[in-house]
């Protein structure tokens, strides 16, 4: 196959992965796809976001068209390093195509995604002879895979003080878990980490009496966590779901009782539960528990975050439409797995999320298949034809 | 105090304090001892032992004397570091005598046990007019805190092939907890260290179906050891115990499950058991414990040491009233705390134990008051004086 061959979506894929972008590294991909936007007629910012501590992160602003309904795809450039790069079978940032697969880290996550709706914009652009009714926007940021800070939440918040109000949002993060149409992700469940500490006496194992070991008292604490039924679940989402992330004490020597244990915990929960209703939930468990003898202390992590469901039926209607229409499947209304940008798209406007299929998400051989990527361009395309009818 | 006016053995174990014999090194100590030995009859020879991967130790061995009954008391110069010198009343290596108190690492741990046996065998053998019916041996090593690789255990077997054939010892580790005379001890609980490793799947917190956390069935393996009802003890021995010393996982990502998680566990344990029948013990529990999903596995450590108990009636009957005889209390004959090179020596004669006051061991300010050293001289001579009694 000639690169001349390639569909426009599966040529800008290719060329996206030529860019070495892992975070914080813009790796000439935003500067690639500006240029691409801005010759279809896009207005094209770059924004640079600082904080101390963290390293600075290019993002991209595009739109084109005017007023409403203002429709915006956001996604990331940024890519997980490509681990053993002599793992892969292609170089990870070579953006090779072998028998129709396109290989490179970023195919699927999210490169492919970015490339396949630039592709579709443009094209449907192209076809309504410069006279679009709204607008359509491209956010797209540089720290997707890394601490998320100079990324969107201050690219949202740029876009609101520059006048921009989006009426709806897709986030080409990749949704299907087997096969393209699988699943739109239409929420996500939230996310709470906390630490339990219990402090005892340390001494000498041939005289327990004289310390106090600070390891019955975790088990019995952690044996509470374990044991919590938090909830059922729902018709939109799985049953909330706490796992114990870590045990710690780092005591070496066999003769020595520890002065103190600590347990690491993390709990994605659904919209039966508020961040607050849920800490106080757990801190309820861990106060029930009888018969401690040390001193603990339970920490709640900053980075939490709340569940969420979008209930725009019609954005959540138009984009499954579009899916079935093109893959003959009725995807699945999903709130599954990790969290992502999502979570601070939904205080701006109606998100949902979908892309390409993450089976090979940050792995060694990242990789689409080249029909693949041209189908969910053409799943975008249709998306957008229904969400500005030809007026 | 003017250093004329110090006793025999409160001389000695100042001298000795002064030698900086933290293991593995002499100090001088050991040659302060032979000086002192040979100057009153003693055969002395020192031994070096070595071991790849271990530091070479010097050990002494001093006799006097000829057949049965041969008595041996044994010890050992080396001490543990003096930790923050400067948080001590005195230097920990200078021997410094204030308002009867003598400071310095090592004074009760075990020193001043030697130097008052020292003086006491001393005085003794002048009383013979050098006719003793029997033998007297010191066996002194410099490797009872380090790793006791090249120490006691070398030396007896040394001592054996040079014909000794041991038929008492007492170990002059400080053997009291409060005052002098409060207790012999007559065997010690053996001692055995494991680890259970569960071994699960990692994965992404956010995918738990797809990961198997190994923190569930770790607090369920660690949960049938604690909750292990060993024995009651008995006439001599506490009830065994089991402390969990550690646990750890070792993940400091929130969003990570684990693929690894491990317990490390120490049993002290009486009469009642062999090192074979607990570790029998240990796996019929773990492996009675049901609905594990993870593989796991036990490792015993190779240090352990089984229990023992000295029988001899006499031994310690003599003993015992030497210490009623100078301290008006009969002592308690004890098998608790921890381990010591009795568990070695008892494989070669009768053994029990007696010293200080252990209070200040391995503490900032290690001390011991100068009539404490003359009353422990004191039993030892009077010990002696039975043991060998005039022909």
């Amino acid at each position: 196959m000639t690169a001349s061959s390639l569909s426009p979506a599966a040529a800008l894929a290719r060329d996206l992965l030529r860019c070495p972008s892992v975070t914080p590294a813009e790796g000439g991909a935003l500067t690639l796809l500006q240029e691409r936007l801005e010759a279809a007629g896009f207005t094209v910012s770059r924004v640079v976001f600082s904080e101390p501590g963290t390293p600075d992160i290019d993002n991209l602003f595009a739109t084109i068209g005017s007023g409403a309904p203002h429709f915006v795809f956001a996604g990331h450039t940024d890519v997980v390093p490509a681990g053993d790069s002599a793992a892969w079978r292609h170089d990870p940032f070579a953006g090779t195509v072998d028998d129709g697969i396109l290989y490179g880290r970023g195919a699927v996550d999210m490169k492919g995604g970015i490339a396949a709706f630039a592709a579709a914009a443009i094209d449907f652009l192209a076809s309504q002879g410069g006279d679009l009714p709204g607008t359509v926007s491209l956010l797209i940021t540089g720290d997707e895979e890394g601490p998320a800070i100079n990324g969107t939440v201050k690219l949202l918040d740029w876009a609101r003080a520059e006048g921009h109000r989006f009426d709806a949002c897709i986030v080409g993060e990749p949704t299907n878990p087997n096969a393209l149409g699988d699943a739109i992700k239409v929420g996500r469940r939230g996310s709470l980490s906390g630490t339990v500490t219990v402090t005892g006496v340390q001494g000498h194992v041939a005289y327990p009496h004289l310390a106090k070991n600070p390891v019955p008292d975790l088990m019995a604490l952690v044996g509470a966590l374990t044991g919590l039924s938090l909830d059922a679940g729902n018709e939109r989402f799985q049953p909330s779901n706490l796992e114990i992330t870590s045990v710690d004490v780092g005591n070496t020597a066999f003769n020595v009782i520890p002065r103190q244990a600590e347990a690491r915990f993390n709990i994605r929960f659904n919209d039966q539960w508020t961040l607050d209703s849920l800490r106080a939930r757990i801190e309820a468990a861990l106060e029930g528990v009888p018969g401690l003898s040390c001193d603990w202390s339970l920490t709640f992590k900053s980075d939490a975050s709340e569940s969420f469901l979008t209930h725009d039926a019609a954005l959540i209607d138009t984009l499954a439409d579009a899916v079935e229409a093109e893959t003959g499947k009725r995807p699945e209304l999903s709130t599954g797995g990790g969290t992502s940008d999502a979570r601070f798209i939904k205080n701006h406007c109606p998100v949902v999320e979908f892309g390409l299929v993450g089976q090979t998400m940050h792995q060694v051989d990242e990789r689409v298949p080249l029909d693949e990527l041209d189908r969910l361009a053409a799943i975008y395309r249709r998306f957008l034809e229904t969400y500005f009818p030809a007026g």
